[in-house]
């Protein structure tokens, strides 16, 4: 154990020591079970005093992260980590990607290069002087920097239900909730509809901030495969024979992370099953506002006769995600819940940027902005699918018709993290596919965005990728090639 | 059962049925049990379809509102209301006041009057040309419309902890999470400390807002009653015998309701306890700024050399509601925890109200306003205390050094509920104390709020006030002297 501590620091000794071995016990470098040094030993290797060593060995004893046992010495308390080994159909809470300090790594990007690690929208595209005038005029009423209603602003309802009805959405003002982006939304909603240990349904790969969330709340995790079309139907209609979910979550339009749009007929059919089996559909339409030529089709939610689907949406991923505003809309007794889990978590979001936002809808602006970004990340996904093409011919990957990723499948054999790690050697990011899945599993994936990279870097990075995946191809032939040669036949 | 039915509503008949029932139910118009009118007879009341009706009291089945036996009828189905006689040192789940659509009711304001309802800073003092221009820096940033890190902006938690020193509390910036306002904060932090059916202890009366999260998240609560020192130790101590409280949550330094300050003796007590126990407590000291003259006691944290001190604080009191933002600090290992919380349940506070926050820190402005508002809210407390005297003789109050609030005490026999309703009719608002309690109780409290209101405008709302209740004892003792007069002798 190297502990790096801090003397000038104003956190106490015994902080730093119970900070860092946390974090190596959280990291798995300490692993369950591993034996730690005694007081002792670790005073005279730090230099620190056997009563620092010890308050810090109480502070982690409480916290749960080791055990001590008389005469045998200290350990590392096990985690609640679930076994590797899933059977598919399974129930399990999905492995918490951050407690296990692992989200941070997956979602890593080089602090100088290239990233296509986050599904952000291009930063060049910020109103900047309209969103200052806009919150010039929401300050100068005192109004909107007290407390605001709870459902969020009237006039920011207004403008979101303008929004969704050029989806198809047909949703009332007052049918909307206003919340701080699409993840306060998910949490929201997941927390008003589910208990601990309920199961819920979520697509495979899928958001990890929704995996997250379930984590969190202790709800246990079933994923489904997804095909072109989207979730695979009997799949989906073996797991609702076996479990009661409490709901099932979606992004069918330029799905995240693999950038597929569920086709008509599939969604025909999730509607159909919806209302046969009482199911509650939650659809996360987050980048429905951004298809690249052809129109998005119409979300689930247009064709909800039978107030079966929860619809989210943010205004992170079409607009500006610094506002930290999305908005939800659900049948009224369900919305009314929801809004009291909200009223219960931050009271409402500001008023003031909620204000911006209207002012920004009302006077019509959104639709120049969409129609300009949805041109930009055509292009920008067009330019990497073409790099793709010439630097990582043996992979295979997604083609959208919207949003911000595409979803990289490595060639067999080689393995995700090591093509992550030298990636971001070299200065190029990306996100880890196995964040996106709610257990361990062995494929390997990378998810790609090119929203906020422009064209000659998106040909820069993914020349870099394709370098970094080409050395392991061929160190893979290589072992295979020595292998064959050094295999003996049985006789 | 009469219904408002709007024909001419985006929201479909059935849905108005549902929400309108709904509410009554949820209000208590309709009790539990009660037999509701049959489909027919509904529908020809209402002049609906039989179909429409079906399809509401079906979706109100689901919702759990209503219960169907055939050939008895529909009813209202009981809801998880628990029995009004408790013993106080019962640990049950609070009484959900705003899912029993009480909280609404209990804090309502006249739309025009004076309100004495809310604890509200005072508007006319929000620094609306300084905020502008530090929205309008904030913007320059592309960096700070983008997503932030969820621990906060790493200027405003300097900021934050600049002032937390001026507390007397040492928290480095990487040991404060930012929040959506203190709410955001006891929400979070109750969700990463507990779980559902967990006992948690806090004082009675308290911010409903705590109440209400913990409702919501299920656990069940001990209130412990406060003397003019804190809460009585003898409770606290017998308590915490007989359960095992996750944590204890506090308001310190002019508590929310009462505007009482817990004496240097009692923190040093609760600070030992803490010890011995192993008990952790939160505390809340989001009026901690505002002192009147005498400067407030340093708080709990300031003395913590044990870490067992969670302490959150909000700027919507001392600075400006409407930019929902508080903080909160922990141990080292705890805060992050939380981080976790937040992390999934909304990402981080937007970076650009941060920023403009940690702009006027850095400025220095903060102390002017401070001073600004101490002698404000000093003025206005003093002119509701001489308005008591001459208004309310007849009741008792609490004399808050600080803060925003006081509690009002009524004469035995007069109704908490029919003053608080006649004083709205009269176009003055104030909080029930009911809503500060965990369980039903039968006092007669008020909390009145002064910091909103000019000296002008409480003398006319507390003359509205003593003229309401001085008529009510006028009843109460015509009612009591003709029971004298009525009563028979014994003989």
């Amino acid at each position: 154990v190297e502990l790096a501590l801090n003397r000038a620091s104003d956190v106490p000794l015994y902080r730093q020591v119970v900070e860092q071995l946390g974090e190596l016990i959280r990291s798995g470098v300490l692993a369950t079970g591993s034996r730690l040094p005694t007081i002792r030993a670790l005073a005279d290797t730090t230099g620190l005093t056997r009563l620092t060593i010890q308050n810090a060995y109480l502070e982690l004893g409480a916290l749960g992260y080791i055990e001590s046992h008389v005469g045998r010495g200290t350990f590392v308390a096990a985690r609640t980590v679930p076994a590797i080994t899933i059977r598919d159909s399974d129930a399990l809470p999905p492995v918490s990607w951050t407690t296990q300090g692992i989200l941070a790594d997956l979602l890593s990007e080089p602090t100088e290069g290239i990233s296509f690690a986050r599904a952000m929208p291009d930063p060049a595209s910020y109103p900047l002087r309209a969103l200052q005038g806009m919150l010039r005029e929401a300050t100068e009423d005192p109004v909107l920097l007290g407390y605001g209603p709870v459902g969020g602003d009237p006039l920011l309802r207004e403008g979101v239900s303008r929004v969704l009805l050029e989806r198809g959405v047909v949703a009332p003002p007052e049918a909307i909730l206003i919340t701080n982006g699409a993840m306060n939304a998910i949490d929201l909603t997941f927390r008003t509809l589910a208990q601990r240990g309920d199961v819920i349904f979520v697509e495979q790969p899928t958001y990890p901030g929704a995996l997250e969330a379930a984590a969190r709340q202790g709800l246990r995790v079933v994923g489904l495969p997804l095909d072109d079309e989207g979730v695979r139907m009997a799949d989906l209609e073996s797991h609702l024979v076996r479990h009661q979910p409490r709901f099932l979550y979606l992004v069918p339009t330029y799905q995240n992370p693999m950038g597929i749009c569920y086709s008509t007929p599939r969604r025909a059919q999730l509607l159909a099953l919806a209302r046969t089996h009482g199911l509650t559909i939650i659809e996360d339409d987050i980048y429905g506002l951004l298809p690249f030529e052809r129109a998005a089709p119409p979300p689930l939610k247009a064709g909800d006769t039978d107030a079966r689907v929860i619809y989210l949406s943010s205004f992170s991923k079409s607009f500006i995600p610094g506002l930290r505003l999305g908005m939800v809309t659900a049948p009224v007794a369900v919305l009314a819940d929801i809004a009291r889990t909200k009223q219960h978590s931050d009271l409402n979001s500001s008023p003031l940027l909620q204000r911006a936002l209207a002012l920004y809808l009302r006077r019509g602006h959104l639709g120049a902005h969409l129609a300009a970004v949805r041109a930009l990340y055509r292009e920008r996904c067009a330019a990497m699918q073409d790099a793709l093409a010439r630097y990582l011919p043996h992979c295979t990957w997604t083609e959208p018709e919207g949003g911000l990723t595409l979803w990289l499948t490595l060639p067999h054999g080689i393995d995700e993290a090591v093509v992550y790690r030298e990636a971001l050697h070299e200065g190029v990011g990306v996100a880890r596919g196995q964040v996106f899945y709610p257990q361990p599993q062995a494929e390997g994936h990378l998810r790609l965005s090119y929203g906020a990279v422009s064209p000659a870097l998106i040909e820069k990075g993914i020349g870099i990728l394709g370098r970094v995946v080409a050395a392991h191809l061929r160190r893979r032939d290589a072992l295979a090639d020595r292998a064959r040669r050094e295999a003996l036949p049985l006789m």
